[in-house]
C-alpha cells in the first residue's frame, strides 16, 4: 500500500525528475562564484589610525595571506573546470549522486576557511595539514563523483570509452595524493609541504600537446 | 475609474507576469549558493601569533564548529533538493505565492547565525532552541509553500495525483516535527535535542526503493 | 577619422549590444540574492564561553536585529519584484539605461550597512536618516530606472498605455516619500519613522484586487 | 601510446569542450555580482552602545569608506561592461584563454580588500598604492583576455575589424595607465593620485556620440 505509494510517487519523479544536472550545475557555479570571492574576506584589513610606516610593514608582511589568496583561487578554478569537464560526460543523475556532488561543494565551501588559517600561520604543521585535508577531500570528492557516474556506466553514455574514464580517474588522484603526502612532509618540514601544493598548479594548468590538438578538432 | 486602471493593470501583467516561477527559481538558487558559502564565515579563525601547540588545541577543540558547518550545509542541501522537487509541479505563480517563498528564503538565509551559535554553544539550551526553531520555520515555510501551491490546484496542474499531494506533505512535515520535539526536549537535556536533529539527515538522505524505481524510471 | 572609427565601432555594438536586458536581469538576480543573504552577517553573534543566563538575555535583547533583518529581508524582496515588473515592459538598453541600474544596484548593495545599524541602534535619529535614505534612495533610482525607459517610449514599446507608466510611477514614488517623511520625523521621534518605514510592507505586498484579476487573467 | 590517449582524451574534448564561454560567462557574473556585494562589508558598523553625537561623529567621520565604496562599485560596473563587451566578439575558447579569465577574475577578487584598505587610509601612500595596482592589475588582466583572443584571430571571427580591435585595445589600455601614473604621483601627493583614479569614471561611463549611433542603429 505505502509501497505502491512510494512507487507512484517515484515514477512520477517527485523525488529528483527536476534536478537534472543542470540544476546541480547552477549550484556548483553559484558556490564556487561565492566561494571564490568570500575568499578575499580572510585577509586581514589592517586597524584604523595606524602611522603610515607601520601600515606599509603590516601590508607587506601580510604576503602569506595574499599568496594564499591567490593559491586558492586558482585550485578552485582548477576543481571548476574539473568539475565541468566531469559533466560533459554524465548525462543522467540519481539521488546518490546528488549527495555525492553536495559534499564535494561542502569541502569546497571549507576552502576559506583552511586557506585563512594558512594564510595567517603558512608555516605551521596544524595550518598546512588542515589545508591539505581540505584539498585531499575535495579531490576525492570529485573523484567520487566521477566513479560513481562511470562505473557500471551508470550515469554516462554506454559507449563512452573507459580509457577516457581511466585517464580522468588518474588526472583527479593527482590531487589527493599529493596533498596526502604533504599532510605527510609536514611532521618533517612544513616547507616541503608547501612546495608539494604549489607543484599542483603548474601540473594542472600547463598547456600540453592536448590543447593544440584541442584547438585543431575544434576548428575543423 | 481606478479601478478600471487597475484592471488593465492587472490584465497587462504588471504585477507579476513576468516573474515566473523560472525567476523565483533563479533567486532561490542564488540564496542558497550564498548561504551555504557564507556559514563558513561562522567558523572561528584564530587570532595570529598563537604558539604551534596553542593552535592545535584550538583548531581541535571547535570540532562542534565543523560538525554544525557540515550539518547546516547537509540540511540546506536536503531543503534545496525540496524546494525543487515542489518547483517540479508547480506550474504557475501569484503575488501571494511569491511572498510565501520569499519569507521561505528569509528562515533559509537564517541558518548561517544559528549555526554560528549553535557552533560556539552546541550544549546551550538557548543556541539548541534557537537552531530548533529556525529549522522548524523553513520546514513550516516550505509546506506553507506546498500547501498553497497544492490546495484546490490553485498553481498545479487539475489532474496531480492528491496521493502524491498527501505523501510529499507527510515528508515535509517531519522537519517541523522532529525540530519542535528537539526544543522540547532542550529542557531536559540538550544532547537529546541534537540527536533528534541528527536524525534528520539520514531520514531526508537515505537511499532507498525509490532511487532503484526512479532509476529504472529514467533509462526506460 | 577617428569619428568614423567610432561610428563602425558603435554599429558593430561593442560597447553595449552584448549587454541585453537579459545580462543586466543576472546581474540584478545575483546581487539581489547574495544582498539578502548577506543581510545575516550583520547580526551579532555572542562570543564565546557566555554562562547559559548571560547568553540567554544576549541572545533576546538583540530582538531589533532580528527585525532589521527581518524588515530589509522584504524590503528587498519588494524591490527585487518591483525591478523585474518594470523589466516586463523594456525591451531594450542603452548605455546610459546601464548606469541607471547600476546605481540602482549600488543602493541595494547599501542596505546591509544600514540594515546593521539600524539592528544596533533602533531608535538613534543617525541610524534612522541613514536607513531612510537608504530607502529613498533605492526607491529613486528605481523611478529612475522606470522615468528613463518610459519618457518618450525610449526603451519600451511605442504602444505601452500611458495610464499603466503613470500608475507604476504613482506606485514606485510611495517608497522615497515615506521615506523621506521618516527621515524628517527623526527629528520629532524616531518611533513614528520606524512605523512609517513598517507601513511600506503591507502597502507594497497586500493581497488586493490586481491578483484575482491577474489569476483571473492567467487562467483564460 | 600515453600520447595517443591524450589526443584521443583531447579530441573528445574532456578538458574543456564543456566550457564554453557561456560557462566562463557564467561564473564572471557570479563572481562579479558577490564582489559587487561583498564591498559593503569593508564598511565599519559602529560599535554598540555609543551616545548619540558619538554615532553621529562616526557614521560622518567614515565618508572616505562611502566614497571608495561607490567607486569600487562604479569601477566594477566599468570593468563588468567591459568584459562583456570583449564576449561578444569572442566565439570560442581554449585553456590558456580560460586561465587567462580566471586571473582577471582574481584581480576582482581582490577590490574589496584594497577598497577597504583605502576607505580607512584615504590619503595613505601605502593604500593608494595597493589599491592602483589592483587597478592596474585589472585593467591588465582585461587587456590580456582581448589580446589574446584577438591575436592572430585566434578566438574571435576571421572578418573582425581590425580597427575595432585596436580601438577596443587603446580604451582597455586607459585604465592601467592612468592607475600606474597613480602610483607614481602617491609619492609626490596622494590627492594628485586619488584624482587621478575619480577621472576613469567620467571617462568610462561618458555618453558619447557612440551611443546616439549605438541606438539609432538598434532602432532599424
Amino acid at each position: 500500500m505505502q509501497q505502491s505509494l512510494l512507487e507512484k510517487l517515484a515514477l512520477s519523479g517527485i523525488l529528483q525528475a527536476g534536478l537534472t544536472k543542470a540544476r546541480i550545475e547552477a549550484l556548483t557555479d553559484g558556490i564556487f562564484a561565492t566561494v571564490m570571492t568570500v575568499l578575499v574576506l580572510g585577509l586581514t584589513v589592517p586597524v584604523p589610525n595606524l602611522p603610515e610606516s607601520e601600515l606599509a610593514s603590516q601590508i607587506r608582511g601580510h604576503w602569506p595571506n595574499y599568496l594564499a589568496y591567490a593559491f586558492s583561487f586558482i585550485v578552485l578554478g582548477v576543481y571548476w573546470i574539473g568539475h565541468h569537464n566531469q559533466f560533459h560526460y554524465i548525462k543522467q543523475s540519481d539521488r546518490v549522486f546528488l549527495w555525492v556532488n553536495i559534499l564535494f561543494l561542502l569541502t569546497i565551501g571549507f576552502v576559506p576557511f583552511s586557506t585563512s588559517l594558512l594564510g595567517l600561520y603558512p608555516f605551521s604543521p596544524t595550518a598546512v595539514r588542515v589545508y591539505g585535508a581540505n584539498l585531499a577531500a575535495t579531490g576525492l570528492a570529485l573523484y567520487a563523483v566521477w566513479w560513481y557516474a562511470t562505473s557500471q556506466h551508470r550515469l554516462v553514455e554506454k559507449d563512452l570509452d573507459p580509457h577516457i574514464v581511466s585517464l580522468a580517474k588518474r588526472r583527479i588522484s593527482v590531487g589527493p595524493i599529493v596533498s596526502l603526502l604533504g599532510i605527510g612532509f609536514s611532521f618533517l618540514d612544513t616547507r616541503i609541504s608547501l612546495v608539494l601544493y604549489l607543484l599542483l598548479i603548474p601540473f594542472f594548468i600547463r598547456p600540453s600537446h592536448i590543447d593544440i590538438h584541442f584547438r585543431e578538432g575544434s576548428h575543423d
